[in-house]
């Protein structure tokens, strides 16, 4: 049992092949690293954001959802600070007009992070380092400046400041302009979370690795509400929570760290922030951000929309802003973890190799394959076609008949498929039962046609 | 049993007060007719799309899903034909500087359709009806002009028009570039469709009614490829199958209309389309349409990318590019037209009315509320939590302690939940079992603990 050698080139190939992800525009020649979920790649997303609602909101009393707009008022990113300092420092080369960021030169070139450095600072590394070009070698670069990530539009007809709106960065500020609102509706008490799912958009400089940075991305974000001093503890809570639901859904744990950012490196409102990251084929990313927020994003928007955003503490009879901590996933980082760590390279007894999907029951987008042995064997076809409209009400299933089983059992297995169920002629004239493969140990088993629907709700329950 | 006598504003009031939908940006005055979903909102707007994607996709051989990006390479709008032709006429009052949208201004004065007539048809019939400023009263218009809707930002570090890229104005065209990877990874055979759930976004001159008209929203759409001559039959059943789908959801019959374009009415590349409309309190408006586009759009497709973008007929030997047919709902409009029509003001026995939202139980964000007659008896409170966490895991259900029964019924009423439990003092001294609670029909009957779990499964499902 061996991973594969190239992990990152196979599973881009897996995907493109079974249709889990596809190129973005690819008749066009693709834009920027952008990426369109195919038939199977849409349901285990669905599925992904599912199991995430159960576990974060549906199954919690403390946690409401919500879904915000895209588009907002120009006033929040002023408020959240996007505005003057959602930025990179961009660098241009002098000598062949390559355009890059500064920090990930310095950190690719010297491994080090120079977050919360200043652009000063920033040139001064570079230079006292003598870093070159990655793309001709000269080393004669601009200063660096300010490259604001945020998308720009224009809403109505005319196009001028006046008009200019921008793609969230974030989903984050649509749960904390509505803070007030949910609280209201909800008459819910501190500590409580709002949960959001959605779409954001950040003008990156340099996006790369298949579905890990890229400029449109999904967001499952937490903001959850707490009494000022209590954070830190919720804050080592929700790294314990998010442990438990990346387990729940099979991830191994040697491959996930926790890091806790330095001193230096944590944002100016935050007392503390942990990164969840995932060991990549290109090495350690983050795939979730813990961050305890204190009061700034509260007290930002209440300053500027001069809303009242305090808590009433109705106990000890006083208003007050709640602190926040703030477990935010990357929804498309999480995939692509769960398909990399479930992407195995097998060896048979025969000597002959299968790649195999150990995805989570939960996440695999067909939960099982109905196999007729014959396809021109109308008695068996019938059968399994019984099977298939009974079962398909209840779960995602395929029916496949297009090759031999060798071959089917091969092509379910490199999508992840729990179950092969297979009606051959004992079926129809001995035992009314089918052959169930099991995807991870291949064994096989016979299970009465009638208790197929009661084995496939325990065993994919599991 | 009457509706309200302005259901539209008693809508948008009690999805603000219910935490159903908020103003988008509220804080900051809104912006442009934007719309949040709250924590009721979010959770029946997930509650339609899974509904909608269970019948038109799962439950269907002949349906795959796809989500794909919604920033796509600008090619893909010049072969769609958006670039050129995406646009309202817009007119501006000289006298007021107001602006406005010179179709809807004729539409709304005359009562008549104007769709499919040029600029000049609808200056001529501004000025031969003498039509005046709806702001001003004046009669002096600039002459119209086209306005393209899509909304336009640039990628990467540059502005200019190589940076020049659009928000999808639609889902569908995201279906139509992955036609060769879908049939390519699945070997569908014709017929066969696509479907996506997704967010687009138009530059709408006058958004308005609530989120029936919003630049940013949500669409549900299918592209159903079919042999050519046989588009008008499956036209034919998509309108069937939408009415079954509106019907499974409990949707008025009445309130419901097939409205065929008419010869003038239809876009050049369509033989037949069918507008799906509800009688919204401001009069019909579209919730679906359903359009047999033929060949058009894979043909400019593969046009404009050289892409081979036919289908190999193997029985007949012969590459041919499908007709299509598309049904394309609206998220937003649908969720507006679930809420409308499921409003109820009921004048009861006692003389007294109430609220009730009687929304179909596959729609309903919450399916049960567990009430404990008393929330100081402590026996009472923890048999009603051990109902909640035992139900909790299958269901979105609330514990609600915060008034009395009487109180806690209208609530659980105006959001629409269909049943409520409550546990008294017979519960824990006699039968151990809750009254159960109809919303409907307002009946109550007792039913035992142990039986809960099943008598929700079944009653929910009906």
């Amino acid at each position: 049992m061996a991973k594969k050698i190239d992990p990152m080139k196979d599973i881009v190939s897996l995907c493109k092949r079974r249709g889990y992800i596809f190129q973005g525009s690819e008749i066009y020649g693709g834009l920027a690293n952008t990426w369109d979920y195919g038939p199977l790649g849409v349901e285990l997303k669905n599925n992904l954001k599912r199991e995430w609602w159960k576990f974060f909101v549906q199954e919690r009393e403390d946690m409401v959802g919500l879904d915000s707009a895209i588009l907002m008022n120009p006033k929040v990113w002023e408020a959240s600070g996007h505005l003057s300092s959602f930025s990179d420092p961009l660098i241009d080369c002098k000598s062949c007009k390559s355009r890059f960021r500064g920090d990930k030169l310095i950190e690719d070139k010297l491994e080090m992070s120079v977050e919360g450095k200043t652009l000063k600072e920033i040139s001064e590394i570079i230079s006292s380092n003598a870093l070159s070009c990655p793309n001709c070698g000269q080393k004669d670069f601009t200063e660096p400046r300010e490259f604001n990530l945020m998308f720009k539009t224009f809403q109505g007809v005319t196009e001028d400041s006046s008009s200019t709106i921008f793609l969230r960065p974030e989903t984050a500020q649509g749960i904390f302009v509505n803070f007030k609102n949910v609280l209201n509706t909800t008459r819910k008490k501190l500590p409580f979370g709002i949960a959001q799912i959605g779409k954001s958009f950040r003008n990156e400089i340099t996006p790369r690795n298949f579905t890990f940075r890229t400029r449109e991305f999904e967001q499952m974000e937490i903001e959850f509400f707490v009494e000022p001093g209590t954070e830190l503890d919720w804050h080592k809570y929700w790294c314990d929570e998010s442990q438990k639901w990346f387990s729940s859904l099979g991830l191994n744990k040697d491959n996930i760290r926790f890091r806790e950012h330095s001193a230096d490196e944590l944002s100016h409102y935050s007392n503390k922030t942990t990164d969840v990251e995932y060991k990549f084929p290109f090495g350690w990313g983050e795939l979730e951000g813990i961050a305890s927020r204190t009061d700034y994003d509260l007290t930002q928007h209440a300053n500027t929309s001069k809303a009242d955003l305090t808590y009433y503490d109705q106990k000890n009879d006083k208003h007050f802003i709640p602190y926040v901590v703030e477990p935010s996933f990357g929804t498309d980082r999480t995939i692509l973890t769960f398909l990399l760590d479930a992407l195995h390279e097998e060896e048979l007894a025969n000597g002959n190799t299968r790649t195999v999907l150990k995805l989570s029951k939960k996440l695999a987008p067909i939960k099982a394959a109905i196999l007729p042995l014959k396809k021109n064997e109308p008695r068996i076809v019938e059968k399994a076609r019984q099977i298939f409209d009974t079962i398909k009400t209840k779960w995602n299933v395929q029916y496949d008949d297009t090759g031999s089983i060798g071959k089917l059992y091969r092509r379910q297995d490199e999508i992840g498929t729990p179950f092969c169920l297979t009606v051959d002629f004992d079926t129809i004239e001995k035992d009314n039962a089918v052959t169930v493969r099991d995807r991870d140990n291949m064994t096989q088993k016979r299970i009465g046609v009638d208790a197929i629907t009661d084995y496939l709700e325990k065993s994919l329950s599991d």
